[in-house]
């Protein structure tokens, strides 16, 4: 039997819920410990149990990788939310905001080393393999980060799309895709259908960033439990800003950069508006379509019985048809 | 035949001298790179390399295992620098002052991972040990590191010398440690075997704190290539500082107090004559070679034929009677 999204999500967090770290040094571990309470939907762990089950019945292994990926990607909030100065997390102070900068920096690298201890329990036959691909991941991960601190820091017109897409791509794609791919190496899965299991992620991953971009403009406010226009207000490089210059005219792309360098108090009325006359919207909208059929495509080249994919399709929907 | 600590290193040096990082993108592997290049004497990986030689003939493992380590040894002085301030490394201006901390940040990240992508070039016999060995080192270090921050913020009175030991264990023994015990899995050393060699890590590792913390008071500036009472300046909780208080009656404590609250110009001066007082200069020699000795117990006990230790206890003098 194939699992669903949410009864896999329900069987990760039975086990994820168990106290990974020890007591003591307090300061160390309670930071740590403190970050993987706040919760979040376990997407990247679960979809290392769904790339288990897309070939094989579902081994205690692939817990073990499921909980590294999580212990990763929470090491990487850690970080990042003290490069990028963050003061919530989920709708709760970041964990430098809370136990200061140098533990966060200090538990977010004991949650690095802790997700190998992690993966080190899984079966010798495997260990080389998963250790390669989640390493690769890792260091992706860093260097999208990395560029998305470079792209921020450019003049807008200086980042092009395929540029900024490669970033995404590594920044948040890589993890989804790498997730998939090592629970599909722990289920056995060939090569060849690796590879396309691989593709479907990253697709997969592009296109919940660009809904996600998309939402934060206009989207309902309502629904989307946030304030429209957020990424507008602090000048974030989004898809929908990379796009907008790309697209617009000498007259507004004046309009653009005296909206990016000084302080309007209408800004994100003003930025909408331009990405209106764009049609950014529809723009966002086919793009995200587009990146939803490639990871379709993706997903149908795997050679396993159509019915051991539904989950995933299903997946698809679950993540890219919400509204908040 | 067995090498000296001078011959692994220039083997170690020769190996580590090509390019580890991709180049680019260039703010996130430079800053790497950077303190790679800064120099060191590659204690660590070379006592990796001399565990593996302890037991039998040098594996080209042993390379693998001694660069991931040298990789996570830089990592700490890069995350250790931002969190201590610290504007030099080496005479060398720090990672994070050079590159800025969000870059030297997620540089450090990047060393921590790719330290995992180098022992996974080892063969699979030794992997699942070799991580787990490295991955608890590295988990203590942490540990260590944490403690020391915790311990820096105490009132000496309440840092006892039983913990600060402990402490000094974890953030410098445990590494010494853990190289050897590595090098020696790889050499084939016996459990029993692997053991010892790690307790005389340990003591080593404790021996050579003892002995930076007794250069810096009383060390000639004209040898020790800088300037006397460093730590004293800064307020550093050292073996000797912790010991003072341990040894010194109530008018003592009093002057210790007010020397480490107020601004005194003399301060480096007068805390000596408090230490010159203690004869803390005796007891820290005294107190080194309690550990060089147990030290050397330990590697007695190792079984294998004595020829093969040679270059181990010849590392002891190198390392523990210099006067730089």
């Amino acid at each position: 039997m194939i699992h669903s999204f949410k009864a896999l999500s329900e069987k990760f967090e039975e086990k994820f819920s168990e106290r990974i770290f020890p007591e003591s040094p307090a300061n160390l571990y309670n930071p740590a410990q403190y970050i993987l309470e706040l919760g979040g939907k376990r997407v990247r762990p679960v979809l290392c149990l769904m790339g288990n089950e897309l070939f094989n019945d579902l081994e205690e292994d692939a817990y073990s990788a499921a909980i590294a990926i999580e212990l990763f990607h929470n090491f990487t909030l850690v970080h990042d939310d003290i490069m990028d100065e963050a003061p919530l997390r989920r709708g709760k102070p970041t964990v430098h905001k809370t136990f200061g900068e140098d533990s966060a920096l200090l538990a977010g690298d004991v949650m690095l080393v802790q997700s190998y201890l992690q993966i080190n329990e899984v079966d010798d036959r495997f260990l080389k393999r998963l250790i390669q691909v989640f390493s690769k991941t890792a260091r992706e991960v860093c260097e999208g980060q990395q560029l998305d601190m470079d792209y921020a820091a450019l003049p807008l017109e200086e980042v092009r799309m395929d540029a900024y897409l490669n970033m995404i791509a590594l920044k948040t794609s890589v993890l989804l895709a790498g997730s998939l791919q090592m629970g599909g190496i722990l289920g056995g899965g060939s090569e060849g259908n690796l590879d396309h299991l691989y593709a479907f992620g990253k697709y997969l991953g592009i296109a919940f960033q660009i809904q996600d971009d998309y939402l934060d403009a206009f989207g309902d406010p309502e629904k989307f439990g946030k304030q429209a226009g957020g990424d507008i207000l602090v000048n974030k490089k989004t898809f929908l800003l990379v796009k907008a210059w790309e697209l617009s005219d000498q007259k507004q792309r004046q309009e653009i950069t005296a909206l990016l360098e000084n302080d309007d108090p209408e800004k994100v009325g003003k930025m909408m508006c331009i990405y209106r006359n764009l049609k950014l919207d529809e723009w966002a909208k086919e793009e995200k379509k587009l990146f939803v059929d490639k990871a379709k495509e993706s997903l149908e080249k795997v050679a396993v019985l159509s019915s051991r994919k539904k989950e995933l399709e299903k997946l698809i929907d679950i993540l890219l048809n919400r509204e908040n």
